[in-house]
């Protein structure tokens, strides 16, 4: 467990791919030995594989993956099938649009403008009103157009996230993702706030405290640099460890951020389209009305789809002096897609199948976190949880070993989860929306098992 | 004529949309009216539609688009669906694989490694030997990675490009674009040299030229900057106005770039997979062996999907530092459908079509240069034409305002094709692969005739 831990190059942080380590490969079977080395030539040194061992997938149907050799896994950490791998509905819709017509929107479209219309009117506030739709093709590309179209508007260049935020992987938005590790060049004009650690900070002050932080760094950033642009955060706050309450704490981070002139930007990757079971959208459990919302992963249930809702007039002069087109982003196969998810997601209650079997989890995690003293933490909203693995319980000392060693027991009894959080000590759960009872028991049984195994 | 121009923004360049002005629509039905006020609501202020009388397109097939009324377009303007609309091979693997497995690259997928090598077999030099591949779901996005990647690398900032290149729509790449327009924000590290324009230098010196420009740029970097991180180009130097040839330009300035510690990217969006006719990769044409290709567009025939392929060494450090990963970027169904175009272009000798057809596209055009005195250039590669349009041969005066009508005279003509060059004033022909003699035949009787009607 320890020499696992130890050999992972350091400054690797939340996210990580769960323990894989090329160096130490004595467990693999020849069969997946060759596969990664042939892997390792054709991908090069920046691809990474999950677990200390790699799981092969050849197909997938609902919550289950499946391997060469028809072994099951259920799928517990994907937020992008979040509507089940293969989801009939999406895939018939793609299906019927790649004959129909695939392209782009410098053409008019009907069904672009349908889909466009159906999303807007899923807000609440200014941008269900009078909102506009832009699409991209990734989360990443749709937190970098909002990113520049922000600073284009304020004429500001500063940016505010939280310590451990994750917003992409393009060079702008990696560089205001403090998560990506200490070797990662950071925006100059990034500053950063402290996460809202529910389990470390008195629940009653969290959205005071952020409000301060945020002032703070405003008014230096206001003395020292460019002014504030922006202030971006996912309202689960995913890669600083998943804290899905206290939820009055983005309302008045807003209003300073309003106050300072800067834009208020939702990043509804990890939190949007029904994850939390109880809202579409990880904001409105603040009640914030953001400026700009981004959204991604789950838009298409796989298809490549993103997209920025923003207030118009935000985007009035960048949209007039500059020239944005994005070759695939809104496609007619795109949207076909990104429309059978809303649609299925709105209409076969998936939101309340996520509240219902997403509390079923949360009181069986809890249950372990009576029966394991090193369970530090359980928190979840909807169907995404948080399981804080500690050394200590007094002194909240991170264990990332037993995590690491938590996450690949699972994946040996072919459970898939991953963990986050600056230490990576916190299980991270996220199976998709269609999750059942019985594949909720089934993954309940399985944690216990795992925990159980690594508890001494 | 003249009118439709002067409304146009000012800085409003390369890539326009050809003419279409909100102010000015008089001329539409109501019932486009009605789409084109609904789609300003919608999509905001930024989205631009082709033509000063907007398409509406409901279905497409092969070289075709067709209306809701049943009106069929010839698409002599698309590198997208490169193969054409709704190619069978290409449809049915998507299809097929949709139903099979749609997931990410941290899971071991057989598929995604024969892709990679595939792909990597079709390079020749350094990169066909050990190159790796990376995948994205954009050019973008691909352009944004191998910027990034030069960056860390080389520990340099400097980059250059041709003084109207464009590579992407990212913050990063778009502040490497110049072609975006006088109101983008560039970045403080690019410069910039001229493109070969060989309508208006002399053939024989443009490589010399070329080369003496990017030295001297280097040497004033080093002076000033902080030295030079890499060079980018599209091949075809496409959205410059298209400048296929000479192709004794980019080895000699790769190699000063390469003196200097540089990287060469060539930038394979436009004029990659086949597009040129005679090679699969525009840079081959110019006998050059880049450190990084980059691809986007047609890669999966409008499926989003893009890639890098590069020297594995220059990742190294990126990739053991850093963490990277693109969510869609390779997905199970994105290497189905970029399989299924790769093998077609291959197996089904699109290339050498795009050679013979587009050698008769190129006379053709040719004798309407011989018939048109405003006809002042006529230049191509494989099925890739500008047409460029001078007030004055002598001169070589840019026609703007011919160049727009004549693009919209095509458009009435249910031929769609469109403008490039910093003065967009060179009409820009790219059909699909697939295009057929008869094909050819249209789109020059086509643009025979718009001519002129735009002769007076």
């Amino acid at each position: 467990m320890s020499k696992q831990a130890t050999t992972l190059p350091k400054g690797f942080r939340g996210d990580m791919p769960n323990g894989f380590n090329p160096q130490d490969t004595s467990h693999l079977t020849s069969e997946d030995l060759a596969h990664i080395t042939r892997r390792q030539r054709l991908l090069g040194p920046a691809y990474r594989l999950f677990y200390k061992s790699p799981v092969e997938v050849s197909r997938a149907k609902g919550v289950f993956l499946y391997d060469r050799h028809g072994n099951e896994y259920l799928d517990a950490y994907n937020n992008v099938v979040s509507l089940g791998h293969s989801h009939p509905r999406v895939v018939e819709a793609i299906q019927k649009q790649l004959e129909v017509l695939c392209t782009h929107t410098r053409y008019m479209q009907e069904p672009l403008l349908d889909y466009a219309e159906a999303l807007i009117n899923t807000f609440g506030g200014e941008l269900g009103r009078t909102g506009c739709a832009m699409f991209t093709c990734t989360g990443s590309e749709a937190n970098d157009l909002a990113l520049r179209i922000a600073r284009y508007h304020t004429r500001k260049t500063g940016v505010i996230v939280t310590a451990e935020a994750y917003h992409g992987n393009s060079g702008a938005v990696a560089a205001i993702s403090p998560s990506l590790g200490k070797k990662s060049a950071l925006d100059p004009y990034l500053r950063t706030v402290a996460a809202p650690d529910s389990y470390r900070l008195p629940v009653e002050e969290i959205g005071r405290r952020m409000a301060e932080d945020v002032a703070r760094q405003i008014a230096d950033m206001e003395r020292h640099g460019g002014g504030l642009a922006a202030f971006i955060a996912d309202s689960v706050f995913s890669s600083d460890g998943l804290y899905v309450d206290p939820t009055d704490v983005l309302a008045p981070v807003a209003e300073v951020v309003r106050k300072a002139g800067g834009l208020f930007i939702a990043d509804e990757v990890q939190s949007g389209f029904g994850r939390t079971g109880t809202h579409l959208w990880g904001h409105s459990r603040h009640k914030v009305d953001p400026d700009i919302v981004t959204m991604g992963k789950p838009m298409g249930n796989g298809y490549p789809v993103a997209g920025v809702v923003l207030r118009p007039e935000l985007v009035a002069e960048f949209g007039s002096s500059m020239r944005y087109f994005n070759t695939f982003g809104g496609n007619s196969v795109a949207i076909a897609a990104a429309r059978a998810v809303l649609d299925t997601i709105l209409e076969e209650g998936l939101m309340d199948n996520a509240a219902k079997v997403g509390s079923e989890i949360l009181d069986g995690l809890r249950d372990l976190q009576t029966k394991y003293e090193f369970v530090g933490d359980v928190r979840g909203a909807g169907l995404y949880f948080a399981v804080e693995l500690v050394k200590d319980r007094d002194r909240k000392t991170p264990d990332m070993d037993r995590a690491l060693a938590a996450v690949n027991a699972l994946r040996d009894r072919r459970i898939l989860i991953s963990a986050t959080g600056v230490d990576a000590h916190i299980l991270k759960i996220r199976p998709p929306l269609i999750f059942t009872s019985a594949n909720a028991a089934r993954l309940l049984e399985g944690v216990d098992e795992a925990l159980r195994s690594v508890q001494i």
